[in-house]
């Protein structure tokens, strides 16, 4: 009795089995957090897990999921926010946790060399363990990965001063769609030699293969640094504000985080032990961090510029970090404001980005298209305005129905999306296309812009090996 | 009597001498020094010369040449190193010195609008004009346009503070092999919707498109900077000289330029009005530039900074400028060195780039391998050691003919090659690819990544209309 039919996808997975053994394939227990995203949104659904524990081991997978038709989706600490890691259609689930080791710190190179797997807190371990600096810094930095920093392009708090992702790989070693490993692991500052294939990969979401390991920027550690909260009459000031700290610092202002007084209320009201740096209540705040080499007398740069902006009317008041520990209460009230959002009821959120100079003039059109939607809706800013970067949040109006809310969802979603086309801005700043922003992207994205992107996607990955479903 | 055989190329550039008229349309006297590489490497032969005005003709030219079987070759201010700009097989030579426009200075969101044919002086100077710097300087920044600085990611002296012409460019504008405007011009800081595609165009020497306008990241203007000579051992305490000087200003290095006596003896030389900055006579040398904000005191960083080297024994001497022509004459010295080789005849010349802290070890091993090949040779190397990019020369030994030193010039290559892969670094770090590297490379790199190139330039130029024979 003959089977006559035959499932070239059922050998993939055997062959997969018994390349990586027992401890190569996760089940139970043990897989479950990986299947769940963690807000809830998305479930996993996977036709197998595999957990490579080396590069080539990654390179076989792929390898075997290219000719028996299977599909693969990585996955790195599993904390991205708009779906990409999921494996929801009988993909194979690829995590890159055990590729965990530091392979290469160089301090006389300023470069790192670490392996998907390893977390973004690790990567910053390893650096100052050699007295440099790793400069990205998210909030899950704990939990997140490199593999899915890179693929994500996170950006982070230190963007202003050192960039995003893209700006602090060197190189990146991948697995093509076709098995083969690409050994693009680089620690030049410049090769002009060809395409910058990496440029791909960082942003690609794990659309293009799998990242496993990557060399990175390390950078000199700042031996002086001022942490500034300031109270501020509107965004228009905060620009003129950073406008002033760059120029007087040379370029020396490290984080510069816009927030309005709504969110940090409800930090107030929903985290305890928080209180508020100053005295009396101002529409907007500023957190504002500098960092210097030795010798730079920071604190007498930032005495000057406060009393300069108070005196041009661009700051109300301000309370400069006396110590450490202060610095540190400044940053817990910026870090805790997503979490300060969940008890208020449904929210629509947005990572927006615009020019800079546009935040002020984003704002003001936003707000006025949201309230004319839904007149009691909470609008809640903060976010990286020296990146030109804002989380523009609504919330669920106080005593309406978190239905009637959702009801509003889609116009306010239009408004908002009118409102960053108008200024030239992006509707995923930091947080990438995923599931989430697919659709999106596809209607309001040039169709050149488009068209180029598949391009690249069929002829780097013909047969849809890598991610399908994800951003494209 | 109809005429049987049909040029459909005859057809296309009838249609671009219609759609330009014969403002548009080089040839005789204004024509010639498009066709002459300036050093005299190579002829362009190209099939007509246009000078579109604006981002519609260009895009109206390379729609015809895609229709009718024309390619086209883009040059900006012909100053490139390695052929890229020459159109040498009856292309249609397209000079964008046309696109010559500002067309938006924004210094509260730091940023620059400018088209392709600006040069890169004017394009400083519309910054400087606001109060801002655009950092990237090369030596042909006075005719060298911004077009081709994309299209090669020009390097300069201000990488190791500022990045490459990759890392200043928020977006491109360009016109696709289609013949289709791509509106890529974003003034965005975060925008993580998709492949970042403009990365394609930035170093893609023209192969996939042509760059008419680009967003340019500007910079607070350093307040206080601070120029240095001082005398080395050895390139060993150069790299050890670099890690401190990182460290104690917090990044604040801006140029790191090493040199070994050898070239300085040779600018002395060769170079009217130059003069030793240290007396007597040290193997090596670097020039070294500090900047910062307002009330940095740079003076005593430096100070104390010189001070621990010496004591380090990391330096042998040195001399700070004590004004701005004093920095200018250091600077002067550094900038005369190609200059001061071309009276010294043949010349093997490579642009190499390997990891910052192995530049000691690739110069001793380069340096043994080619003396074995040639004893006499003289061997010249300086540059950006802050970004591991060495340019390293070999001149005609003194008292042999130019044709016996030719002769070596294989061998030598194959040396230099072999050294710089050893160290895995670049065979082009900054110069790009252009003719002269082409088959270097293909012979070289990965075959992956060389797949990977092609797989690209298949998919977003099918056709082959955008520089064919340039970089694959």
């Amino acid at each position: 009795m003959a089977d006559m039919t035959h499932d070239p996808t059922a050998d993939g997975l055997d062959l997969i089995k018994a390349a990586l053994g027992p401890k190569g394939i996760l089940a139970g227990e043990a897989a479950a957090p990986l299947l769940r995203e963690w807000r809830g949104r998305w479930t996993g659904r996977p036709c197998l897990i595999a957990a490579p524990a080396t590069t080539a081991e990654v390179a076989r997978i792929v390898s075997i999921a290219a000719d028996h038709g299977l599909a693969i989706t990585p996955q790195g600490g599993n904390t991205g926010l708009v779906g990409g890691q999921m494996a929801m259609n009988g993909e194979v689930l690829l995590t890159l946790r055990r590729l965990n080791r530091v392979r290469k710190v160089s301090p006389l190179d300023n470069s790192l060399i670490v392996e998907a797997g390893v977390t973004l807190a690790e990567a910053q371990a390893a650096a100052a363990g050699v007295d440099r600096l790793f400069p990205l810094s998210i909030g899950s930095e704990g939990s997140c990965q490199i593999g899915g920093v890179i693929s994500t392009n996170a950006g982070g708090v230190n963007v202003l001063r050192y960039g995003n992702m893209r700006d602090l790989v060197l190189g990146v070693e991948a697995v093509l769609p076709s098995g083969e490993i690409w050994n693009g692991l680089k620690r030049l500052r410049k090769d002009n030699t060809g395409y910058d294939l990496k440029q791909l990969f960082i942003g690609g979401e794990g659309t293009l293969g799998v990242v496993t390991a990557a060399a990175l920027k390390l950078f000199p550690r700042p031996r002086e640094k001022s942490t500034v909260f300031v109270a501020l009459k509107s965004p228009d000031a905060a620009l003129k504000l950073l406008s002033r700290a760059q120029d007087a610092s040379g370029g020396g202002v490290t984080s510069f985080e816009l927030m309005s007084r709504a969110i940090l209320a409800l930090v107030f009201k929903n985290i305890p032990d928080t209180r508020d740096p100053i005295a009396g209540e101002h529409p907007w705040y500023a957190l504002i961090e500098f960092s210097a080499g030795r010798e730079a007398r920071l604190s007498a740069l930032v005495e000057t510029l406060l009393e300069d902006a108070l005196r041009a009317d661009e700051i109300a008041d301000a309370a400069v970090a006396a110590n450490e520990k202060q610095a540190a209460d400044f940053w817990r009230l910026r870090h805790s404001m997503a979490a300060a959002m969940v008890p208020e009821g449904g929210q629509a959120k947005y990572d927006v980005s615009v020019p800079v100079a546009s935040v002020p003039d984003f704002l003001g059109a936003a707000d006025a298209a949201v309230l004319k939607i839904a007149p009691k809706a909470r609008i809640i800013a903060f976010g990286h305005m020296g990146d030109g970067n804002i989380h523009y949040d609504i919330l669920q109006p106080v005593g309406i129905a978190r239905e009637e809310f959702a009801q509003a969802a889609a116009a306010i979603e239009v408004a908002v999306y009118d409102a960053i086309d108008r200024f030239e801005g992006s509707i995923s700043a930091e947080h990438g296309v995923g599931v989430a922003r697919r659709e999106d992207i596809a209607r309001r994205k040039q169709r050149a812009e488009m068209e180029m992107m598949r391009a690249v996607k069929n002829a780097l990955d013909p047969k849809g090996v890598m991610n399908p479903g994800k951003m494209l």
